[in-house]
């Protein structure tokens, strides 16, 4: 059985990496599994036969059979548990790995999107400038409770993990605004995610996708 | 050995029910495990000892025996992974319901914290008014595509699962707003959820412990 993933016909970000579908490229790639693309149109997001796959009209999706599923974190989960390389053996570590891909999308991405949408969607508004700053503090309150945390580590909680792929892959998306680089130990940890063989291999199969002729 | 979570000394919503420890309250009932609460003020938050359990002084936090956990999401999955009740046992129906796990926390409710900030946060701000409507908009994109995937459903996907059990709970925080009854499945999806005996029980035991003289 062939696994097929969806990634954006031409990603908005031109190829950096920040689309949710180099996620599960990396995950994909850590256990090394072959999987198949499905280039989806900013159009067809929205009709029904995407939608059936995915309700909310995003990428990723993936499919493996009969299976198919939807939301990064859901799938790096299922990828993880069946293939060795993304979480650890023993269940008390495992269950800490887990809680890690939870803290990536539901405390630390949250701020993070916000930042995103206040650059990107209301730049053009009478308050962005006012604003901003507001929004700018949420995410480095997040960075500082992270990186005390990471400390001298290499990693979120001992080796490499599916909580280190998922929560390097949500910092990546701060890189663009200069945040990341006022606490060197988390610049310094995404460089080590992106160091990774499987990462370099996921990043440069999105980036010939979105920079074709 | 003792499960105990860690809940607000006094939660600021007042026993509304919508502090994260309703959630795994929630879900130790449907299980029917007993657990213990140790309750934590705005200040302990903060210090070291409550750090050291959770890197970001939020609750609840999740200890048994020597696993300590953080995350709400990560504390039910490992919950509803030790006991049944709240996953199916067959491995594609389990895979569907963790997606909707994580499109609760990482696709919905980001824009319902977005609007609670709005709302609670910068409703004295010159830009409150115009803005709300631009942050009201994202939150009923999102519940439009989850009432038209719930249809006439009672559950996501099947029997109730701990996909429901964080959606209900995410949806739960627009009440307050009339947003939610913009949307009467979804309004009759949460209150279904609101009627489960196990929501009953956490939600009577978190709001005793609120409401305490």
């Amino acid at each position: 059985m062939t696994i097929t993933i969806t990634a954006f016909d031409r990603s908005p970000d031109g190829g950096r990496g920040l689309a949710r579908d180099t996620r599960v490229r990396w995950a994909l790639e850590e256990v090394g599994q072959p999987y198949a693309v499905r280039r989806v149109t900013f159009d067809a997001l929205k009709q029904p036969a995407h939608l059936a796959l995915n309700p909310f009209g995003q990428i990723p999706t993936y499919e493996d059979g009969d299976l198919v599923l939807f939301e990064t974190g859901a799938i790096i989960l299922h990828i993880a548990e069946r293939h060795a390389g993304l979480l650890p053996a023993a269940a008390d570590a495992r269950a800490r790995a887990i809680t890690w891909m939870f803290a990536a999308v539901n405390t630390v991405e949250p701020p993070v999107i916000e930042l995103e949408i206040a650059r990107l969607f209301e730049s053009d508004k009478p308050w962005a400038s006012e604003r901003l700053p507001l929004v700018e503090a949420r995410v480095r309150d997040r960075l500082g409770q992270l990186s005390r945390r990471l400390g001298g580590d290499d990693w979120l909680d001992g080796p490499f993990s599916a909580g280190d792929l998922m929560m390097v892959s949500v910092l990546l998306r701060l890189r663009s605004s200069g945040l990341l680089d006022e606490f060197p130990s988390l610049a310094a940890y995404v460089v080590r995610g992106e160091a990774r063989p499987a990462y370099a291999r996921a990043f440069a199969d999105q980036h010939a996708l979105n920079t074709r002729p």
